[in-house]
């Protein structure tokens, strides 16, 4: 990560580095099979039009067009034909529900883990090339409200097997905080919520400003407004918090049960991972419901590392509607920093736990036996290439990080006496092709905190 | 596969596909790490300048361009800093190879398992999207000969692996098809290779003509080049029929003795599955030395589904020169087949072995907590969304193929009981959430012949 990407916002990584990233995708893949949902890939383009259902695109999406197209197969930027690269995962996804409806069995659960693309201008935690992991549970006409609850908790679960430290997963629902706004007397809860927003950059006397000027706020019903945003508990105590502002109204009421659902049900598996916090306004003008976004703690400055949300109609058909809710992990992102500061790093870049050794040339295939017992019994082998002096195979090990070297020899009465060295501690021992194993720690590269 | 895609020549897969090419790309990886390759991904975007360093680009290359960018923003076509989507894996790994080369470790060992894209029209087995499983050895200034011995037998190690049937790996050298055409007094070997590859489309007279004609050859040579291509042995056979031809070259014997070594060692650890096919030409012009190609046993028209070879330099930097040789398994085209025939089926389209069943909507969280024993142990498990009648929980279980639905009551001393059933024989046992564990067969989904 030293390295200057030769394309600025493409990033790639070394084999050492790819080893991590490696181990988090299998890690979430793994949390989310164990959840029940089904791998899913949508294809890397999608039609512009596709890309401007969900309103404008305010992304900078990639345009692709045939190189050698006439110049009006290019495709104008307007024609809603052209293909573009799709820059999230829920678009896609909305599309392949839609396309595939007489061939999913609802509830659909999915998890997909791709690359995506933004010309946005490249920044720490903003790659114009990223990958995302994805999880969505998408109903037919409906989906229970407790999925709410299981996004939280399986969002705890996945990122607790990460090698990334502490984390708090913040909660808040757009009901809350429409039916808050709307109770005080505010008509226009969106505007209100762009005001909340800039809390952190503009503080607390530049929000009420701007909420009288913008949202038609007065001072008092301001003060309301960002007194609710202050509040944050571990607990389901935000909702005495909130009754104690003495603001009504009926969606008011359904977002204080809703959160406090999903609160009282993950803070029970997940104690102080997952939080009640009525700042967050960023996602609530697109989700319905739910809202979930994700620090890291200590490295809060990176943004969202998780966030995801329910939307009431994920996709349409027709008048076929299909909520869902969903969490989406910044893949790119998270190891961006991970990598940089080495928060976790790999044992070593190759997957081989032994070098099988040359004696001779004509050795290569006796070798190669070695290798094959050793491989069927899943422990990652290559056999040396020349018949270099031992010296310089073990070296060529050594400059590998492979731990481990095997020698064979061919004894007086014919038969071949193998032994393994442990280049690291010198030791080596007799060994039988059939049955050495090395230490679990050393089968495969494992990934392990960094200094 | 019997759905249309949307997009012509963008095939998405269903959850029970994806299974199949889910299984196919895990065990391609465990055979590649097994053999040392380390992982590697490179950005989906290469330049048109690098992607046009390997001469022409005669695949129909897809340009991005920022869709919102300004009209020379978006690039002309001829411009060498334009974007453009990777048609391969080989020209993105040289490019990778050349700008970290002080990162890496040579002999460079890596597997890249990514998309790809072409503009060209679709038919089965040739998509606009596809995936490539490419592994490469890569030296810095020599590699030795004995990875192309190795490519051969990790090539068939991997295919076997895969639920495929019977494959053939026809191997040829171009070292020895180049000497044989000299030695016949031919001074295009290059045009003595296309029309030789012409053989199947318009017969051995046609070639001879055109031999003829555009090789400068008399009718004894363009016999002789068809000879040549004739010879096809399972073993090193093919050496004195090649002899027995009477051509005499340096570079002949070198590639005989190379291709020699590629089918001796190869045969004896795989026997009729890597052969000698002296009729190869295809991939002769730009690789040189052995070349590889591979077809599925009465599937032949579907084209090669693993083809390689080595080049001289794969890279360059300076007048550092990167040899390599490298294979790469065409996955979207294998598994077009794969699915369209059901040569091959997932036991069931969702990963979920387990339904924790709801008594009430109150026991959520119970339920949760019988799912969440489960998953420790590595058993896929779903929680029931809603309370409904216990015969629509198992309806629900069976539409999605989930083989166990578990079910908790509290019996009079207030003390859990738990019963699982096997939804499709209908038995129902005791069962303890901490101890039991669903039959190895239907624990993760499985890929199994189909019908």
């Amino acid at each position: 990560m030293a390295r200057q990407a030769s394309l600025s916002g493409f990033t790639e990584l070394l084999p050492a580095e790819r080893v991590v990233e490696l181990h988090v995708l299998d890690s979430l893949r793994r949390t989310f099979e164990l959840h029940g949902f089904s791998s899913l890939e949508t294809r890397a383009v999608e039609t512009v039009g596709s890309l401007l259902q969900k309103g404008e695109i305010d992304k900078e999406v990639y345009a692709v067009s045939r190189l050698q197209g006439d110049d009006d197969e290019r495709g104008g930027r307007t024609d809603p034909q052209q293909l573009a690269l799709h820059f999230d995962l829920t678009v896609p996804f909305a599309r392949f529900v839609v396309e595939n409806a007489g061939y999913l069995q609802f509830p659909f659960r999915r998890y997909q883990i791709q690359k995506c693309w933004r010309g946005e201008r490249p920044q720490e935690g903003r790659a114009r090339e990223f990958t995302q992991a994805d999880i969505d549970v998408v109903g037919d006409g409906e989906l229970p409200f407790v999925y709410d609850v299981e996004m939280a908790l399986i969002a705890a679960e996945a990122l607790d097997a990460l090698p990334i430290g502490d984390f708090v997963i913040r909660v808040n629902n757009r009901k809350l905080a429409e039916g808050f706004y709307r109770g005080l007397g505010l008509t226009d809860p969106m505007a209100v919520l762009r005001s909340v927003d800039k809390l952190e950059k503009i503080g607390a006397d530049g929000v009420v400003a701007e909420l009288r000027a913008e949202a038609g706020a007065t001072e008092e019903q301001a003060r309301a407004a960002l007194r609710l945003a202050g509040i944050r508990t571990p607990d389901t105590g935000f909702v005495e918090q909130v009754r104690g502002l003495g603001v009504e109204h009926p969606l008011l009421e359904q977002g204080l049960n809703e959160l406090a659902e999903v609160i009282g049900l993950a803070s029970r598996r997940a104690p102080g991972k997952v939080v009640a916090d009525l700042s967050i306004a960023r996602g609530l003008d697109y989700y319905t419901g739910t809202v979930y976004e994700t620090v890291l703690v200590g490295h809060e400055s990176l943004g969202s590392i998780c966030s995801g949300g329910r939307y009431d109609a994920l996709a349409v058909k027709g008048d076929r509607r299909f909520p869902g809710v969903g969490l989406s992990v910044g893949v790119t992102r998270l190891l961006a920093r991970v990598l940089a500061q080495k928060l976790a790093v790999a044992t070593r870049p190759v997957p081989t736990a032994v070098l099988v050794s040359l004696a001779d040339e004509d050795g290569w295939a006796a070798a190669d036996d070695v290798a094959t017992a050793l491989r069927a019994r899943g422990i990652p082998t290559e056999v040396a290439a020349t018949a270099a002096k031992f010296g310089k195979q073990i070296k060529y090990a050594d400059r590998r990080g492979i731990p481990f070297v095997w020698f064979t020899s061919i004894d007086d009465g014919g038969q071949a006496r193998h032994e393994v060295k442990d280049i690291r501690s010198g030791d080596q021992v007799p060994a039988d092709p059939r049955t050495w194993t090395p230490p679990a720690e050393d089968r495969y590269p494992r990934v392990v905190p960094g200094d």
